[in-house]
């Protein structure tokens, strides 16, 4: 009996890693220690700042794979955990420095792979993150043959006197949020069932009230806000900074708030037609659907009230289109204002 | 429709993280940031050297998981996630900084994950790598319900001039091998198979040969050689160092050796009673067992030859039980010598 005979094709593994290659390659920032060794990917870490925190962050994409495995198309996938990791650093106010990618499946197509390794290099790539290494594992029985889960850790770095932790939070500040594109990487187990079941359409038909397909609507990337919010990293007047993901508004702007909390107008949000139908057909109630998914909302940040309209001036003429959304009071928790 | 009618038990995910929690606190360092915001974890790295070079590492534990799945034993997988990254780090000279770990799965059960977790978190104790963050995604559909991968990053530091990249290797370096402890986290795929198919056992069954069951056979931990080598890492005549994971000692050895190549004496190799049943029973050839398996071999130590004795001694003399298995060679590739 042979190692191809228990179903892990290391030649599969291989290739895969030949078709990347390159990107992996273009990656490379002037920190990389490169070519040395390769059981670990060596980062220059001298000179980082005079205090230099590390802020290290591990996350999936979730099961927005599986739509991406239903139209055969793993790029954007691939940027979406890089830009997803990005955001959780920065909300500390750390520029990021490397990323590590895992992918598990049930059987090693190299193509597959491969794509998903390019969409993140060439994500790491426009975010100047070095792709210092990953792990591509053929794991049968874990997964099925057609499945995959796409894992990554970013490192960044934070001069530790601009660490944001919210502690600067207090009542009256201001909370502007910042528009999301669609569903980020939350919230696709319910949006699945939902258009699986309740509008029963397939991937490639047209998605409610888009011109798109649903597949399309739903692999749109997570942004990533690291170049909206890089000018207002040091300022005082940035209170915090809450990334919306698993949990929603309500279960992420919480975290950031040290015991504060806040009155959040949902009216205020832009409404994104995707959350609508997904909300409709599903049947969703609103304060679940708040939970769920980010409802429109990708990123807040929580402003000293003075300082609030100069971020929402500068925000919009840097051509973003950011919404006043609420404020903090020193009740804990989040209370909906409509 | 809502977020647990789709599968996602965001409650389950939070008991998970409760029982663990403990755990995890026991492993923060003095330079651990602790309790400052969520969505990262922070990290002091002040005075991490004069020239500090990070080395950073991701991997599973494959299909290792399965087994730990058919018995409920999830806080040896933990631990051998972490020794195994920790090896990988140190091969390049590296002492451990810190671990993030990654549990995806199909129906998120709070004590395995937990079991799992605290498995981690205690290794990192061990080992004083603090486990700075995490991320635990349910995910139907792409996970069978009762399957789950496991998968971390380590980030460790090494002073630029001990980085240990093979570039001493030289002709006439002696290989001097530590014992595996079984099959550590490589061949998992093929072991299970012939388990399975060949010795028709279950894994609470007694293994052949042995006065322990299969499970426990298999897993047995991966043994972590940050203790074994500390002693050298700055020791010129440590030419390399390979960490024997998948591939065997024919994938790993020669990628640390730079276009040089070795002569290996397999018979020098401690054989392990759980490689000879599984290739006797498996009818596993020579040179694929040593592809698939470590077939005994841990870690190889490349030593210039006036210091091997002298290493040799001293592991010895502290307990472990090193074997000469071999020397470099200018021919790029591994010569078996039996």
């Amino acid at each position: 009996m042979s190692y191809s005979d228990a179903g892990v094709d290391i030649d599969a593994a291989d290739t895969a890693l030949d078709l990347s290659k390159q990107a992996i390659k273009s990656t490379r920032t002037p920190r990389v220690i490169a070519d040395v060794g390769s059981f670990g990917g060596l980062f220059d870490a001298k000179g980082l700042g005079e205090n230099p925190v590390l802020v290290a962050t591990a996350d999936g994409v979730g099961t927005k794979i599986r739509i991406a495995a239903a139209v055969n198309t793993f790029d954007t996938v691939g940027r979406c955990l890089v830009q997803h990791c990005i955001n959780d650093a920065l909300v500390q106010g750390a520029e990021p420095l490397f990323f590590l990618d895992y992918i598990g499946t049930g059987k090693l197509d190299p193509s597959m792979v491969s794509t998903a390794i390019v969409g993140v290099a060439k994500a790491c790539e426009d975010h100047g993150v070095a792709l210092l290494g990953g792990e591509t594992a053929e794991m049968p029985g874990v997964y099925p043959d057609d499945e995959f889960d796409l894992v990554g850790t970013l490192v960044g770095v934070v001069e530790r006197e601009h660490i944001i932790d919210g502690s600067r939070a207090k009542p009256g500040d201001v909370l502007i949020g910042l528009p999301s594109k669609g569903l980020h990487t939350n919230g696709y187990s319910l949006a699945r069932r939902i258009v699986e079941e309740r509008m029963e359409i397939a991937y490639t038909d047209t998605f409610p009230g888009e011109e798109r397909t649903a597949a399309e609507v739903l692999l749109d990337s997570h942004i990533c806000y690291l170049e909206h919010l890089r000018p207002y990293l040091k300022r005082k007047e940035l209170s915090a900074l809450a990334h919306i993901t698993g949990g929603g508004v309500a279960g992420n702007l919480p975290r950031v708030l040290n015991g504060l909390g806040a009155k959040v107008s949902r009216e205020a949000v832009p409404e994104q037609n995707v959350f609508k139908q997904l909300c409709q057909y599903g049947l969703v109630e609103r304060d679940e659907s708040w939970q769920a998914f980010n409802m429109g909302v990708g990123m807040i940040l929580v402003v000293s009230p003075e300082a609030g309209q100069e971020f929402f001036d500068d925000l919009t003429k840097r051509g973003h289109s950011p919404f006043f959304m609420g404020e903090i009071t020193d009740k804990e928790g989040i209370e909906w204002l409509d």
